[in-house]
């Protein structure tokens, strides 16, 4: 049981820099997104953001990464999950994915976190929530 | 101004299936992710899914291609996106994701989508929203 081995505050982190080559991959094989903003350090350069910045779902997949692996571990099933994308973020910037136990639920495991990514600066890029299906066998 | 160039209703789409390799990199390079349900085979037989599925927040990725690339299109700037993982999607199957214009703002270009990832049945793998800030320049 869900309410039994996890609690509210209960976190967990990852920290990960996107490079130019697996940003490539995503645009290409997984999403076919084509926009120039992601990979045209030329074309990146003439927007407000100056430099590639990473897509926002690629680097929001780190939250299933930690709910899966680590907490609550393998066999989570993710329900959903919610972001805003507040800052972007660039290739080949370290940034930390931090998750937090919001909400445990007692009628079934289900389990509700807080999902961010932050920069180094203390900024935050990504903020929203992912809730999940904790594994019961 | 996207209030001339696009409307309520208006919509694109793409079909895909992720394949093991595909999903694979996305574990191991972007997520991070080794809960064996998205690969391991043996493990996912005995799991209710019986077959590995694709990590839900992958699937999404679609999402931003379309937007991205063809519906605003280039220089798109996502600025939020939410995902209910309805029903989940295997390796190597095909499933069109579809976006579709439930508002616009007239104050500033901003757009908001109706996301859906449909199975090949008709049922729903995924749904949520995404909001966007439309290319001015």
């Amino acid at each position: 049981m869900p309410n039994e081995t996890f609690y509210i505050g209960q976190s967990s982190g990852c920290k990960k820099a996107f490079t130019a080559e697996e940003t490539l991959y995503y645009c290409r094989h997984l999403s076919g997104d084509n926009n120039p903003l992601h990979y045209d350090a030329e074309y990146a350069a003439k927007t407000r953001f100056k430099k590639c910045i990473v897509p926002g779902i690629m680097v929001s997949s780190l939250f299933g990464g930690i709910l899966g692996s680590v907490l609550p571990g393998n066999g989570t099933i993710q329900l959903g999950q919610t972001c805003r994308f507040i800052n972007p973020v660039f290739i080949d910037e370290e940034v930390e994915a931090v998750i937090t136990i919001t909400n445990i639920r007692q009628d079934k495991p289900v389990i509700t976190f807080l999902t961010r990514v932050i920069k180094r600066d203390g900024t935050i890029a990504i903020e929203g929530e992912a809730v999940v299906l904790v594994a019961t066998n």
